[in-house]
């Protein structure tokens, strides 16, 4: 199949190499020369405008963008339904929040076009060799395209989950379980680390990656970290995050659901950020007034 | 090599089944006649008492206890310590507290025998078929009986991991990380399960294992919960723990450790014990009294 690639990033371009292994035909954009050439180098046609890299569609044209989620999301789209023709798919395979996929769907439907909104798991590795997508939207346009994410994905790791907002929706939950058992992992190591023992990391990690119940990819990937640094030496514990875990503690929220785990994992990481608190200026402060504590002057 | 098993609960006779596929001779003990008629019917020797078993085997003995925390445990190494000699290595293949552990293995290395505290994961499954284990204790007496765990474990599935109560310490912290996991999957599901959206979680589950990054052994497990029970309506959402969790917590307080989503996994427990609180009802009865907010009555 000829499809369009817009965004050549860490997963766009990875996805394109995927693509082109598959046998289909990738025409690529992106506002970087560098990855444009990468992409051309592995067989992509590139193209200097998103108008001329519509022209070189044929309809129904399949458009898949893997641009940042927000503002660069939002002005591409409206960008390209100024463009694009009745019929055509839209592939956001972004992590966009799921009522704006909502949204946008709704908005290109008016128009006749189809917005598949697609979660993408598996990191740049499952990008390049095989990915796990959650996508939701029109069904008849996901049949229309099925095939490339048969191609993409590893086997039984794509899931037409229904109508629009349901992929978005389905990986911003995902992420969430994602934050959660990463901070679990990461407490526990660090109560083996200020315990009397002496632990070997990386053997701990592998051994619990061979028979335990918390044998896992995230548990492989740590053994993989500690077999480059022993105690992670080289790496400050600051956490950013990207939205997704944000956007599930505020799903939460409007649900109603309990999920303190998922949400303490992002205040973890927002305490990373922090050096020094205020919070914990005022505790100080208040130990201070109301029980003489000494307090560590800044 | 000929050893003694003391305990044959799920996972004690699972690790007799495995230890006689794997051409050791064992002599089982245990209080229930069935489960000893189930060790005898596989190929064990049965005796009718602990001291009946000790006379079975020969120095240096080897004694692998697989019953409960505490008392049990507490009360049988008190018992054998009475009857067994210098020499003979106890295994503790139970979820012990390594405090428990490393005060026992200190008062029987002052008798010659050597307590090797092994923490043990895999559950029944793995006790069967090859389990995961965690061994602290005396190096020389692990490498006495080391071919036992090489035979009953996964490949790379033991590690020996230094000095006594360090077996038992990794196997607790290693549950601590599973309660966490298990706690932001959950919550993960029953956001899903109260949304807008309509998933198939079987099929969820199923897809989550194949290329994303919450791929485990856990999910795989959910995949098949949800395989028997679409919604899990047979199941209440109550969750009981067995101490690990527990003592992961309480480590984690004495060592200062910030591990507010292992401690919340744990609090969340409790809480899924009761169906109404006394937190509850005083924040309700506060609400009402400062704000006029109606109450629901008992």
């Amino acid at each position: 199949m000829k499809l369009a690639m817009i965004g050549l990033g860490k997963m766009g371009l990875n996805l394109t190499y995927n693509l082109i292994d598959s046998g289909h035909q990738v025409v690529a954009f992106d506002l970087s020369e560098i990855s444009m050439k990468q992409a051309e180098q592995y067989g992509a046609t590139t193209t200097e405008s998103i108008s001329n890299l519509v022209q070189q569609l044929e309809a129904p044209r399949v458009i898949w963008m893997m641009v940042p989620a927000g503002n660069p999301t939002e002005k591409l789209v409206a960008d390209l339904s100024e463009i694009i023709a009745p019929g055509d798919i839209l592939i956001d395979g972004g992590n966009s929040n799921y009522k704006e996929s909502i949204q946008r769907s709704q908005q290109l439907e008016a128009k006749g076009i189809h917005y598949l909104d697609v979660g993408t798991s598996g990191g740049m590795e499952g990008a390049r060799d095989g990915a796990c997508t959650m996508i939701g939207g029109n069904e008849k346009a996901f049949q229309h395209v099925e095939k490339l994410f048969a191609d993409i994905c590893v086997e039984n790791g794509y899931l037409y989950t229904g109508k629009s907002g349901s992929g978005h929706f389905l990986k911003m939950v995902h992420n969430g379980i994602e934050y959660g058992m990463m901070q679990a992992i990461g407490e526990g190591f660090d109560i083996l680390e200020k315990s009397e023992f002496d632990y070997d990391y990386e053997k701990v990690a592998k051994l619990w990656n061979n028979g335990s119940v918390i044998r896992s990819w995230l548990m492989e990937l740590m053994e993989e970290a500690f077999k480059q640094d022993g105690h992670l030496d080289d790496i400050k514990g600051i956490v950013h995050s990207s939205g997704e875990g944000k956007w599930t503690v505020e799903t939460a929220l409007d649900l109603q659901v309990a999920a303190p785990v998922i949400a303490m994992s992002l205040m973890m990481r927002n305490r990373s950020l922090e050096t020094d608190t205020f919070t914990g200026k005022v505790v100080a402060a208040l130990r201070n007034q109301f029980g003489g504590h000494a307090v560590s002057k800044s």
